[in-house]
């Protein structure tokens, strides 16, 4: 028996004892969220944004309206707004974004942006100049109930998540996001994605990380 | 014992036993390599480029000409231009760069170029049609023979390398190259180094893989 049958075997001995933790990967673009003030200030009293499409996180949509982002070096236009409203506004962007706009962004959570840089926003000549809330998302998976059970992750835990592309890579500190709310998927941005060879219907499996494995 | 501290002796049994396998790694923005004969075209019969910056592979060099890459949706202007001159031209982008110009471009390594999409280069108004060349780099792990040795790795094995960063992850399907002519240095691309919270220092860890252990 040679070394590779011997690995053949391990893994499909692995991958028989294992749960099957994976679920569709999700690439998400530039966007941003606004509170009710903001949406008054930028597009006037009682503005009641326009949905498009709905998105995969049920009750979440990309709407009409667009804005421009602009930073000392450069600008994002017709940035997509997503709805419905949230109680602070956040704008949400890529490595790549942060460049072009010239500013220094964290990599946060969505809504832990106590400390981030804000940024100017305008709707035509209308201007706001959001006072926190750039942020270049935490790469995280989005389960519903029944799938953390099945997986055996809990809201908050770090794990890893296996992606299987022409550039195949293993995302590390990912977080998992557990709620009612959700639909189980796994949202990254697009410079993770060109990382990854990201195409639509592109997969990721969750590995336990050591310290983390109860089950 | 609880099973944090198990999993710290685990963890540091396991590094005691492995050699260190670690590395600068580098960005690599997008360039251009030129042959004689597209430098010809391009910039005058017998045109010598200029050297402005050595670079960390002896021998290797940034020029202070640029060109521009025109593509169906998009331009990239300023690009590059890396010396010595090679008996093939290639182009190294990245996806986000490809979207930029609306070309398909497939990850490749330096100089498997059959197949591969062209590009229209521009020198001012002096153009060139390149009919193949433009490539995604796949990521690679230069090595000095000796750190070869020292790390257990071969030329053209396949790795997988750990990049401790503000985003860590792990890069899968990494190819080892391996020459009396290199510097050890990690390359990656912009996304690339956007999906791992690259810094300058930034450093690297080869893991074998599974099948390929053999030291």
């Amino acid at each position: 028996m040679t070394n590779e049958n011997i690995d053949e075997i391990i893994k499909e001995v692995v991958s028989r004892l294992q749960p099957k933790r994976d679920f569709e990967v999700e690439a998400s673009g530039r966007h941003v969220h606004l509170s009710r003030a903001d949406i008054d200030t930028l597009f006037g009293k009682g503005y009641q944004l326009t949905k498009v499409k709905d998105l995969s996180q049920p009750g979440q949509f990309a709407c009409k309206e667009r804005i421009n982002l602009i930073g000392p070096k450069g600008v994002l236009k017709n940035v997509v707004i997503l709805g419905p409203e949230r109680k602070e506004s956040q704008v949400e962007i890529s490595g790549t974004d942060a460049l072009t706009l010239g500013v220094k962004v964290p990599v946060r959570e969505s809504g832990d942006i106590v400390g981030t840089p804000g940024i100017l926003m305008m709707n035509g000549m209308t201007s706001l100049q959001l006072s926190k809330g750039l942020i270049i998302a935490k790469r995280h998976v989005h389960l519903t109930e029944e799938d953390a059970w099945r997986f055996k992750v809990k809201q908050g835990e770090i794990v890893q998540v296996k992606i299987d592309g022409e550039r195949p890579l293993i995302f590390d500190d990912v977080v998992i996001r557990v709620s009612s709310k959700f639909a189980t998927y796994m949202h990254i941005d697009y410079d993770e994605a060109n990382a990854c060879g990201f195409k639509k219907g592109t997969r990721g499996t969750i590995i336990k990380k050591l310290g983390n494995w109860n089950g």
